[in-house]
């Protein structure tokens, strides 16, 4: 089995020689941008390591692994427009950096090119793949418009949460797994089961995230401690709080949310998730998504000892600033 | 074979019953809400032509027509955010009735649908269609920036034009008749002849547009007479005008285009078309185009008698309203 290092390397030396296009200039100098900036490319390494399960042959899923990093920056081009974000792994978005209009067209090329990617798979089974990519595209667009309307929407439930962080987020990591897996040779089960897997792992990293913005060490996250709670911010923890206040804590709470004093806001706001356990509310759904991940992963019909490296994969997403 | 209204009935009654989806709701109203706003529907039709030729079992080719509609229509909605365009077919278009976001997301899902839809077709040889069909689609953005370019671009000569109107439009008009004659089981020769008969007529659709927008009978078009001359607009005439004038109308042509009084810019400009014989080179540019798309429909090797349908669809597209 190849590890994390291994693979980032060989993907990361295709996404270097990768060639997009160049004419119009406008049009292909972001999508450069954009791929060269970097990351972890946490989904195509997971689409190479559930690929690696079942074959070897690591080149066979350069191409879908590739697909699925254009995919992934092609939402977060159009993602950057609608939220405004002037930064993006500490440089220039798209939308800034150029303009709307190139931000718009430069992703929708990417969303293209992505498919066209997708297409270049040696398979004999083209249209599965691309009915397991086509429907976590939709649903990833179906999370984000519900992210959106969180904005203005009153009442959030954390049933509502959990399923718009699952189409935003999770379900690409669980494509990447399948996708990788079945272009592997595995069959529907056990790539169904490391679909399984990616979705829960990623909706237990999305919790985390949550937890960490609020109780997290900003020296390490390198994050303002308590950002979310200074923007009212719908985490798992604010409308867990919302769902469980009594009466007599509503008003203080609501009253919170108004507070310009940031640090007051911020301490106040912890003292409530302590009396309420909220903390505890959010560190037990992370466990039971991540319980469910390994089950799932157990599921598997490969030889234990190759699933280690995704374990290790999930245990360092958990722990990285914890 | 079937008429263009028999064709039009049987996907409009397709369109009317299909279902792109419903939550959440902002997502799928815009889709809806273009899908219905009805128009020729050419592209789809002119897949099922194609395929019409050599198979007359049309259902095949529904989802392949119906792929390529919601397309162009994922074309129009981001577009029109680009243009600022206020209206599409006399009603609102998505980002003014919504907003910016949503425009830029049921869009997005568009594009997906669109590759879904065609995934559904039947076939032994979906990587070719998809390989024709993203080609295109990457074409057509190249289009849209090459023609956002030219706004601000000084200096753009008449092949440049022809260049951006072909990716822009003309295409996606081959693209549709080559993809409904694979679909039928046409050889790869015949399907391209088609294509190269759709792109031709494509590309004098859009000269003649040009055409019409001056010397065309407003009282027919509905259109304002000389809309394209108030707007320096970079038409095939104006920028043919540019190439052609004499020193000394230089000047006189250059405060033109900063000319307020319209009647009287309209006509000093037609003044300067009729004097540099600008029609007659357009006119010629379009004769050469629809000649070329004669020549490659000769070549497809159905029987003559078959194609009628195909040369009245142009003709009709040619002469609406001259």
């Amino acid at each position: 089995m190849k590890t994390y290092q291994q693979l980032f390397e060989v993907f990361t030396s295709h996404i270097n020689a990768a060639n997009y296009g160049a004419n119009p200039k406008e049009l292909y100098e972001p999508i450069n941008y954009m791929m060269q900036l970097g990351g972890k490319r946490l989904r195509p390494i997971l689409a190479l390591m559930a690929f690696d399960l079942f074959d070897s042959n690591i080149e066979k899923a350069i191409p879908a692994a590739h697909a699925i990093e254009v995919f992934h920056n092609f939402t977060l081009v159009h993602d950057d427009i609608m939220d405004n974000a002037p930064l993006r792994r500490g440089k220039e978005t798209v939308y800034k950096k150029w303009n709307m209009p190139i931000a718009i067209l430069s992703g929708d090329l990417m969303m293209i090119k992505a498919t066209q990617l997708l297409c270049e798979t040696e398979t004999q089974n083209l249209k599965q793949l691309l009915e397991v990519f086509n429907k976590t595209a939709i649903e990833v667009c179906e999370g984000q418009q519900i992210d959106m309307n969180f904005e203005t929407k009153k009442n959030v439930s954390h049933e509502e949460y959990l399923e718009m962080i699952k189409l935003k987020t999770a379900v690409l990591l669980g494509c990447s797994l399948q996708l990788g897996a079945l272009i592997g040779g595995a069959n529907n089960e056990d790539a169904l089961h490391l679909y399984e897997f990616g979705k829960n792992i990623g909706i237990a990293f999305q919790i985390q995230d949550d937890i960490l913005d609020t109780f997290g060490d900003g020296t390490i996250t390198g994050k303002q401690v308590g950002g979310d709670i200074i923007a009212n911010k719908k985490t798992l923890l604010l409308i867990e709080l919302f769902e469980s206040v009594h009466k007599d804590d509503k008003k203080l709470l609501d009253d919170l949310m108004q507070l310009t004093d940031t640090e007051q806001k911020v301490q106040s706001v912890i003292n409530l998730y302590d009396k309420y356990l909220i903390k505890q509310f959010a560190e037990g759904k992370k466990q039971q998504f991540l319980d469910l991940a390994y089950q799932h992963l157990a599921d598997v019909s490969v030889e234990e000892g190759k699933k280690s490296i995704l374990i290790n994969t999930a245990e360092e997403l958990m722990n990285r600033v914890s």
